[in-house]
């Protein structure tokens, strides 16, 4: 299927030193293998790199790259995928550093995994979004994707907030926190698990509700099916701030309402064959580590 | 779809006095209706009933009954589940005192609500089982279903146990701990919640996994696929007592291996309209307490 | 030991209308009993109060009345512990509904109690004070009491922050997370336990260091030796704003340092006779409450 | 003040190859310097050493013995401490591998270590120990020294046990659960620690109670002052297992009271200049381990 990779669009974190020299090294890797080869334009001008290679926006990434090439650490790539959400161009991550959850080829790796991705030898896995809106007096007010999750928080407003949870309209309960994290499963290993959420393997059609610091000692997360829709009230007088992906922010008013579903649409990753969610959170967690009293 | 309720069996919490009364009261009320009524032949020997309906064993009713109506708590539901999980009689649960995860009709409703059953306004709910077999040597030498919960712990031996575990022929990790918990969502309200588990929503297709007492102190909760198959290889020299649903036991010696698949089986729960999960939740968590500082 | 109450200070939540009759029945109460009643001025003016009873500040409460009643609940309790802190006046609290962790004498019982307190039949209590400042350059930019916690949080700056702890100038660790709870064994059942903080008795000679959401899953709380002084240095480029009993809070600097130790000062808390703080953990915490499966 | 350590023990990890050598280097060194060097007993015949140097029981090292050299790991240390712990020996612990919380000593650097701690370079630790009793029927039945921690466990009984707990003779509740961990400071980095109870550090006057999947959720953990006493009665019709440290154990019936205060007498370790507490936990907790996505 190597055919099917004509155009390739590269992607690096921004103010990266390290970043440039791997970006240039792929992109010429990419040309002598006889493809079109575009770099995002932040990224270009980011590295100083002028006229040898197409220089182009996210959305023409979206709408016309067969593949983009994430250079940088999993900041980089949930960047990426909310900005390509609209779209279904697979994404591959290489990592300069420590791997990441999501860019799991180490730079050292990258030309050979690339070739054999290109050569049509890759696992692909599609990841689960989230569709969030915010409602106030029945109007949208806010839209969005997310891609590890939506936290309702009590922002600066230094104390507890206090909401109406509903899933599929009916009433579940009142909760007085310091907010709550809506996660997909490829959240579960980011900020959802610092707050004690359960890990939820990729392929559970689940989304999870992890409460932050409640105020019942009997809360719980709970993960329900991805198939529900989630809605959370801000009760009077309580504002707080939602966050999407840690990258996105809105300040909500006491009375309205965020509502969330699992988007339609999904972010497809492609792996190099031999790839392993198992192995990836035991390196990335630590299980093998054994701190305590043999 | 009344019609389709011609036999009706009804099963009682044993050695309970209380539930004398109300078997012989719905058994009156069932038979009035002109259905065909038997008693599990160890609930009418509990109770000193003699003749005046006909009494059967667990394979009868699973064999022919349309339906069984269970009187006591969680604990008489989980025991009648696992007798009748070859079959596919569903059950209806009648509870004496306080409410439970699963005997959802208060004994002051049960005439009431079970008329409603039976006039076909009813909401059914069919609730996974876990496959579970010990191999030892390539051999299997135990297998039995279960409907919340298989426990793989340390047991009697006081000391830690230590285990690989694999997924769908992976290795994932080898731990140290007290042990793990493998449930089901209705098994995650259950022991599974107070080992910090999950819980799980019914209609969520996953297998929780919880440690017990982890080493490791990056050890968390996974919530796997359903589809999975999940096995746990005890170390040598590690024996550990195997516990299904609390009720069964298995002692498996260092090198056995556990395997645990979802059953294609399930259990099929009817509950009276209006029934809600979520209010069950509510109820029996007590998340409307609010026990600490305003 | 009656004789020593002879100035006795009445202080009520402020815009609570329960409040003022419950103010007015007790100083009269106290003024029958040949006492001198003084009333807070915010209280007083809150309650429409004029002429009856002197109206004083919590300065004049501190230096000269010899005990101060509190109605409310523990929010009024803990703010008036605060503006009385450099004080030694001792404190009772009345709680108008829900009893609080600090307010333990019910209104309905509230003459008899205070009638027996009065009489010399009280139990004393001494609770720990926890002395902050936040130093900036080498001066400090902020200092006050906290009787619950000092809270270092993200504030409203949403992401993660990240600091260096030290204890008794020996660094400890560098820690990212939302931040730290630094909380006496009173705090230690209010916002540190929503954080999954331990439980301290009130004569535990204890702080506890309570992480929020930290980022290393091997994080754990920890309660270090009251003699100790802490200090959290917050790291480039992470502000942070800073709580203290939730009730005062100050927005420091990367680079700034928050020193916390030990009071000498304590609140001094009288309790009737029979008061049992391990009663009051099992009617607070719900610790007879039993949500799962029998 | 060197010469005060005139009898050195040596004690050794049994059937562990790697210790021979080590206890004979470090006795050799240990006569070279003019010293009385003692072997215990069960040490010396795990070891083959047959006459060089005097094999003694630990009652004799216990009574007069200046200083005891332990080699192994925690559970080495752990074993000396019980076995010495009517007497006042001093405890030094080095340790073959990975460095232990309680024996901090490299092997490589015991030669030089020791000679430092001979001379009087050394911080005296004291540890808190636990006195544990069983009482039947008004008759002690049992006793022991705890240095982790008592457990009391539902054993091989497979099922939740229910029990009182009293403090200073004061009803607080009744547990269900798969019981209880009493813990020392330093046993709060041993089990208790995956049971997810609080680290106390050592110079905290504290027990803490650490419940084991209590069957309420809004149970936790609780710190008391070490001055307390402790008891808790096992409910008809529960049996349980309690173990002392991992290594004792005793199996109590219903009925049974399981007493624990502080015992007057400690375990001191001496640790070479520079021993910190929270170097030991960084290293062993991996608190700088950041699993998460940055």
């Amino acid at each position: 299927m190597s055919q099917s990779f004509n155009t390739i669009a590269l992607i690096g974190k921004y103010q990266s030193p390290d970043v440039a020299g791997a970006v240039l090294s792929i992109a010429s890797f990419l040309r002598e293998r006889g493809l079109a080869v575009w770099i995002e334009q932040g990224t270009a001008s980011s590295i100083g790199l002028v006229g040898e290679f197409a220089t182009v926006t996210y959305d023409e990434i979206g709408a016309q790259a067969d593949l983009a090439v994430v250079l940088g650490g999993d900041g980089t790539m949930l960047n990426t995928a909310r900005r390509l959400s609209e779209h279904a161009v697979p994404l591959v991550g290489i990592n300069q550093g420590r791997l990441g959850f999501l860019t799991d080829i180490p730079r050292k790796e990258a030309l050979n995994k690339l070739a054999e991705i290109l050569d049509g030898r890759f696992v692909e896995e599609a990841r689960t979004m989230l569709d969030a809106e915010v409602v106030r007096g029945g109007q949208r007010v806010f839209h969005t994707l997310a891609f590890n999750d939506v936290v309702v928080n009590k922002g600066d407003f230094g104390r507890m907030i206090e909401f109406d949870l509903s899933i599929d309209g009916e009433y579940v309960y009142t909760q007085r926190s310091d907010g709550m994290i809506i996660t997909t499963p490829t959240g579960s290993t980011a900020y959802a698990l610092s707050a004690n959420g359960p890990i939820l393997h990729p392929t559970v059609g689940g989304i999870a509700l992890v409460p932050l610091c409640p105020h019942a000692l009997t809360a719980r997360p709970i993960t329900l099916p991805d198939s529900c829709r989630i809605a959370i009230e801000l009760l009077s007088p309580h504002d707080a701030r939602i966050h999407f992906d840690g990258q996105t922010r809105f300040d909500a008013h006491a009375g309205d309402v965020v509502r969330i579903t699992r988007s339609p649409k999904v972010v497809r990753f492609l792996h190099p064959e031999g790839y392993s969610y198992f192995a990836m959170l035991r390196g990335k967690l630590h299980w093998s580590a054994t701190p305590r009293l043999p």
